[in-house]
C-alpha cells in the first residue's frame, strides 16, 4: 500500500504541478511519465456495463481530441492494453444520491490502472487522467503518480434556469459535458417559472402550447438529456416551482390560480403575486396527475417543487381562501403554504419521489426525508439541518450575481453557521449547487457566465475543506478553462464573438483592451439601473464582458506586491507596460465606439480607463522619486478614482481600485 | 421597373459597400437604411410550404443571433410585418438541377420585400439579406437597395471526402450551414474509397461492418442529412467510387475484386491497384442490388460512380479478365472500363438515376445524359462538352492543395479551353465543385481547410464571369468569414485551439506571430516529404496553420506598393512595425518551441523569420539612404532568402518572397 501525501504537499509544489480541479483527496507524485501515443489502448476489466463502455469510448475520443492522435481502438492492433480499467460492481439502475464515486488512479511510466468500486468512479477517474495529460518536450504525457479520490459531498449540482430564457438542447448537453469534466453530479433543471413552462406534458398539453412561446423540450428530448446525463454520472433533478413563480401554469390553466385570470406569460422578472390556490382539491388533483407524469419522465428519486418567494397577495385578496384559512386555523400565509406543502409532499411521495424545495418550504410538520435547498444562507441551512432535515447550499453559489470565482470558492456548505453543527448533523449537509439563473443570459453568453467559475464551486463540493489557496485555485482554473473548450464549451469563443458583434468586425483589439478590465455590476444592480424584460436584447457590452476580469485581478496582485515591497522587476515592468497600453487605448478605441450604436455608452468607460492609467503612471513616477506627491494632485486623483469606480453602462472598471490604492499609499508633500 | 446598376458600379464603391458574397447579378443602392429592431416581423405570402416556413424560422433565429435582438416571432405583437416574403410556386418534391433560384430583394427604410418564383429563391434571398445587416451608429441596419439575382451556373457543389478521414454528422451539418450561407447547392458526398466504406447498407451489411472501422453513417443519419440539406436548398449527390478506389468494398466482398483476396482496409493514400472485376455478371448483380438500395436512400436524380484512377494492374494480372477482353475485342483497360461503365450506366438508369463520373468515364458509347466531372482540367471539360456531354469543373477548386482563394477564384468553368465553345455548347457546362479531399484533414481542422476559401468558389459559380477583382474579393471574403462563425463553423476557433494544443497553454502570442506567416506546402508535396497513413496524427503545426496566410498576403501588398512607389505613409510605418515584430519574435518563441515535442521542428522556421525580417529592415534602411547596397550584402541576403523559401516541416514562409523582392530591387553599390 502506497502512502499518500496530503493535499498540502501538492499545493506547495510549483506552477508545473498537475492542474487538477477538483483537487483529488490524495495525490502522491511518482517518478517519470506515461507517454500518450498511438499505442494507447484501453482494456475494460469488469462486468459488461454499457455506461463504462460508452465512457471508455468518449474517453478515447477526448484523449484523441486533446492530443490530435488518432486512437481508433481498432481491433487489428495486437498491442497489449496500457490503460486498464477495473470496476467491481454494477451501478444503480437510476443513479442514487451517495452512490460510490471513489476511484484509485495509478500512473506509471508504462501503465495506467484505474480502479473503482462502481462505474461512477470510472467516470470520475478518466476525467482526472485527462487533466493530467499535457504536452512536453517528449510528447503528450501524464506524470507518474497515485491518486486516491472520493468526493466530500454527495450532491454537487449545477442549476440551469431555462424558464426566464430558454436554452436549446445542445446548450444543455454541452453544459453536461462541462459538468462531467469537473465532476458535478446533479443537473438541477429549473423548468417552469412565471416566464415560461418548458416541458411537454402529454396530460396537460396546454402547458407547453400556451405557456412556452413554443420554446419547450419534448418528452423525447428530456429522455435524451436524462440518458446523456446518466452516461456522464449526472442525475437530473427537475424543478417545477410552486405555488408561486407559477404564472406560466395559469396562462394555460387559470383555474389553478388564486386570483382572477386571464393570465399572460410574464415578460418581467422578480417575485410575482400569482400563486396556486392551495384550498381547492382540484389543484391537488391536477398536481397529482402532473407530478405522476413527470415522475415517470424524470427517473431521479428527488423532485424539486420550488416553493420560494410566495408574496401571498393573491391569497390575501381571495375571500374564499381567507375563509378556508380561518376554518383550518391557518394563521398566516406561511401556514397556508405549509398546508400546501404537506399535501404536495404526499403526492410527491405517492409517486415514489422525495420532495426537495427552497428554504421557504421548511415547516415542522414536513417529514424529515424532505430536502431543503438554502438560497438564503448558511444559517438557514444550519437551521434546517438542526431540525433534522437534510439540506444543501445554493447561497453563495449564484453565478448570475457576477461575483469572482474566489468568492464562491471560499464559501463552504459546512462553513458559517453550519461549522458549529455536531458531526452527525453535518452528515445531513448533502452539498451544494451552483445556480445559473437566466434573467440576463442567452444561449450565446451562458457558457461565459457559467464557466470557468462553476469549476471553483465543483472543487469546493468535491475537495477537502482546508483547500483554500485562492492563487493556486486560479492557476488551476485557467488550465481547466482551456480544457473546457475541447469539451465543446464556448465560453472563450463567445466573448470574442460578442465583441465582434458590438464592433461590427473582427478588429477588436482596442475594444478588447477595454472589455478585459470591465465587469458587469454585481448582485441585483442591473435591474435597478434599467427596466429589463425577457425580450430586452442582451447584446450590450455588459452582456459580453466576463463576470470576472482576469486583467483586473492580475494587476491588483502586482499593485499589492508593489505596496508590500515584494514586487519583482518583472512586476514593475509589467505594471508600467500595462498602464501605458490602457492610457493610450482610448485614442484608437474612441472612433470605434462612435461607429456602433451599441458601443456609444462605453465612451466614458474608455476615457476613464485612459485617464486613470495616466494617473497610475504618474503615481509610479512619484514613487520612483521617493513617494511624495503634491497634496492637491493627490486629492484630485483620489476624487477621479472614486468617480471611476461608479458603474457606467452597468459596468465596473476593475482597475480603478488598484490605481486608487497606488495613489492612496503615496504621502502628500 | 427599377433600372439596375451593373456589378462594376458596385465594385467601384468604397470599402463600406455591402460585403455580399456571392455578389448578386444586379444591385442598385437606394437612400437610407432599414433598421433591424424588436419590431422586425416576417410575413409569408405564398402557398403554405414547410421548407419556406422552416427557412423563415431559421432566418429569424440567424438574424436574432447576429444582432442579439430577440425575435421570437410571437403572436401577441400586433405590429405589421415589415419583411414580406412572396413566392409564386411550389418547389420540386426532390430538388432538381436547374430549379429556379432567382429572387428579387427590395430594401426600403420601412420595409423589405423578398420575391421569388420558387422556395429556393426565398432561401437564397434571406441569405443575401443577412449579409446586408451591419451595425452602425444607428443600430443594426441593412442599406436600402434593390437586388435582382440568379445564379450563373445551376450546379455549385462542395465535395466532402469522408472515406479517407471520417467526418461525423455534426461536421457535415455545419458544412451544410456554411454552404447555405454562400449559396452552394450540391453536397457531393464521397462515401467510399480504398480507406473506408461509410454508409450502412441493409442488403450488404458487411460493407459497413467490415470496411468502416465502425465509422459510417446509418441510413437514418443519411436521411436526416438529406432532409437537412433539402431545407437549405442543397442537393445531396452520393459518390460510390468504382471500379477503382474500391478496396474497402473488397474487404467485405472479395469476390467483387479482380485480384486475389483477402483485402484489408487500406491505411495509405494514392491510387490503388485493386479494382472490381468487370467481366463477371455477379459483379453487376451485386451493383444492381446495391445501387437500387442507395437510389432509394439518396433521392437526388444524379448518382456519382467515381470512375477515376484505375491503374489496370489487377486486370492485367488476371488471365480470365485478359481472356474476356480478347473475346469481347476490348483492346485496352480503357475499353474494359468503358464496357464496365456502359453496363453500370444501364443499372443506374434502371434505378431512375442519371450517372455522373470523373473524366475517365468518358467514352463515346455512353449516352449523352451522363455527366462528366473534370478533375483533369478545363480542356477535359471542354472536350466532354464538345462530344455532347454535360460537365462540370472540379479542377482548380481542390481545397486540399492549399492554394490561395484568389487562385481558385480566377478559374472559371467557362475559362481556358471552354472559353472558345459556342454558346449552345457552353450551356452544357453545368458549373463546378470545390473539393475537400480528406488525406490531411480531421474533424478539428476541416472547417479551416474549407472556409472561407470555398466561398470564393461559391461566388465564381454564382456570380458574373467578369467579376475578377481579387482585392475586392478578399475584402468581402473577410466579412463572410466573420459571419460563417455565427453559422456555427469553427474555422477561426480551431486555428487558435490547435495552436494552444501544440503549445500546451493559452499563451500563444509569439507562436501565432510565426504561424500567421506560414502556409502548408502546396499541391501534393506533403506525401512526398513524409509517409502518411490514415492513422498518422495530424496535430502538427502544418495541420494548424491556415491554407492561406493573410499576414503574408497583406505584407506582399505593402511591398508591392512600396516598389511601385504608391505606398502611403501608413504602409511604410506598418511595414517597419511588422518587420520589427517578426525580427524580435524568435526571442520569445524559441523556449516555447523547445518545450513541446510537436513544436521542435519549427525552431528553424522561427529563426528564419527573425533573420529575414532583420534583412527586410536593413533593406528599408538602404532604401531610405538612396537604394544602393553593398554588393556582397545583397548577394548574401538573396541567398539567405532563397533558402528561407525552402519548405521546412512541410511549411512555407510566406513573407520570404516579399522580402526577397525588397532586396532584389536594390542596386548593388
Amino acid at each position: 500500500m502506497v502512502v499518500l501525501a496530503s493535499v498540502a504537499t501538492i499545493q506547495a509544489q510549483d506552477n508545473t504541478a498537475p492542474a487538477l480541479m477538483p483537487m483529488p483527496a490524495k495525490v502522491q507524485m511518482g517518478a517519470g511519465k506515461f507517454l500518450v501515443n498511438s499505442d494507447f489502448k484501453v482494456a475494460l476489466r469488469g462486468r459488461e456495463d454499457i455506461r463504462v463502455k460508452r465512457a471508455a469510448e468518449r474517453f478515447q475520443a477526448s484523449l484523441s481530441r486533446i492530443t490530435g492522435i488518432p486512437l481508433p481502438g481498432s481491433k487489428d492492433r495486437v498491442i497489449e492494453a496500457n490503460f486498464v480499467i477495473n470496476w467491481a460492481g454494477d451501478g444503480e439502475k437510476v443513479q442514487k444520491l451517495g452512490e460510490d464515486e471513489s476511484y484509485r488512479l495509478e500512473v506509471t511510466p508504462t501503465h495506467v490502472h484505474l480502479d473503482a468500486r462502481n462505474p461512477l468512479g470510472v467516470l470520475r477517474g478518466v476525467q482526472t487522467f485527462l487533466q493530467l495529460v499535457q504536452i512536453g518536450p517528449e510528447g503528450f504525457a501524464a506524470p507518474a503518480l497515485v491518486i486516491e479520490d472520493s468526493p466530500r459531498f454527495p450532491w454537487r449540482g449545477l442549476l440551469i434556469d431555462v424558464a426566464r430564457h430558454f436554452m436549446p438542447i445542445d446548450v444543455i448537453k454541452r453544459e453536461l459535458d462541462g459538468m462531467e469534466a469537473v465532476k458535478f453530479n446533479v443537473l438541477h433543471w429549473h423548468l417552469s417559472d412565471d416566464q415560461g413552462f418548458r416541458v411537454e406534458s402529454r396530460k396537460f398539453h396546454r402547458l407547453q402550447q400556451m405557456s412556452s412561446d413554443g420554446l419547450f423540450y419534448t418528452q423525447d428530448q428530456i429522455k435524451d438529456v436524462v440518458e446523456y446525463a446518466r452516461d456522464r454520472g449526472i442525475r437530473v433533478v427537475p424543478e417545477f416551482d410552486m405555488p408561486g413563480h407559477a404564472t406560466s401554469w395559469f396562462v394555460a390553466y387559470p383555474e389553478l390560480a388564486s386570483g382572477h385570470g386571464p393570465y399572460e406569460i410574464s415578460r418581467h422578472f422578480g417575485p410575482h403575486d400569482a400563486a396556486m390556490d392551495p384550498t381547492r382539491d382540484s389543484t391537488y388533483k391536477f398536481l397529482d396527475d402532473f407530478i405522476g407524469e413527470m415522475s415517470r419522465l424524470f427517473p431521479d428519486q428527488y423532485f424539486h417543487i420550488g416553493g420560494d418567494e410566495v408574496t401571498g397577495k393573491q391569497w390575501a385578496g381571495n375571500p374564499k381562501i381567507q375563509a378556508f384559512m380561518r376554518t383550518h386555523e391557518l394563521k398566516s400565509n406561511r401556514d397556508l403554504q405549509a398546508y400546501f406543502n404537506e399535501r404536495l409532499q404526499h403526492i410527491v411521495q405517492n409517486h415514489g419521489k422525495i420532495m426537495e424545495g427552497w428554504d421557504e418550504i421548511l415547516h415542522a410538520d414536513l417529514p424529515k426525508e424532505v430536502v431543503v435547498e438554502s438560497w438564503r444562507g448558511q444559517k438557514a441551512l444550519a437551521d434546517a439541518v438542526r431540525q433534522g432535515y437534510r439540506g444543501m447550499l445554493a447561497f453563495g453559489y449564484y453565478l448570475d450575481l457576477m461575483q469572482p470565482a474566489s468568492q464562491h470558492y471560499l464559501i463552504d456548505p459546512l462553513g458559517g453557521a453550519a461549522a458549529s453543527l455536531p458531526p452527525e448533523e453535518k452528515q445531513r449537509v448533502l452539498g451544494g449547487e451552483a445556480c445559473m439563473w437566466s434573467e440576463f443570459i442567452t444561449p450565446v453568453n451562458i457558457d461565459e457566465r457559467i464557466w470557468p467559475r462553476a469549476a471553483a464551486v465543483a472543487e469546493r463540493l468535491w475537495s477537502a475543506e482546508e483547500l483554500r489557496d485562492v492563487n493556486d485555485m486560479y492557476r488551476r482554473l485557467a488550465k481547466v478553462s482551456e480544457r473546457l473548450e475541447w469539451v465543446g464549451l464556448q465560453h472563450v469563443q463567445s466573448y470574442r464573438l460578442m465583441l465582434e458583434r458590438l464592433r461590427g468586425g473582427t478588429d477588436i483589439q482596442s475594444l478588447r483592451v477595454l472589455a478585459d478590465v470591465l465587469e458587469p455590476v454585481k448582485v441585483y444592480a442591473r435591474p435597478k439601473t434599467k427596466h429589463y424584460e425577457t425580450t430586452t436584447p442582451l447584446n450590450r457590452l455588459v452582456d459580453a464582458v466576463r463576470p470576472e476580469s482576469d486583467a483586473g485581478r492580475i494587476f491588483a496582485g502586482m499593485v499589492q506586491r508593489f505596496l508590500d515591497k515584494t514586487a519583482t522587476p518583472e512586476d514593475l515592468t509589467a505594471m508600467r507596460n500595462q498602464l501605458t497600453i490602457w492610457r493610450d487605448n482610448d485614442q484608437q478605441l474612441a472612433p470605434v465606439l462612435q461607429s456602433s450604436a451599441l458601443l456609444q455608452e462605453a465612451v466614458p468607460l474608455s476615457q476613464t480607463l485612459s485617464s486613470l492609467a495616466a494617473t497610475g503612471l504618474q503615481a509610479l513616477d512619484y514613487w520612483n522619486a521617493g513617494g511624495r506627491v503634491p497634496a492637491a494632485w493627490r486629492q484630485q486623483q483620489l476624487d477621479l478614482l472614486k468617480h471611476a469606480q461608479a458603474p457606467q453602462a452597468e459596468l465596473l472598471n476593475m482597475v480603478a481600485p488598484s490605481v486608487e490604492k497606488l495613489v492612496a499609499a503615496t504621502l502628500p508633500e
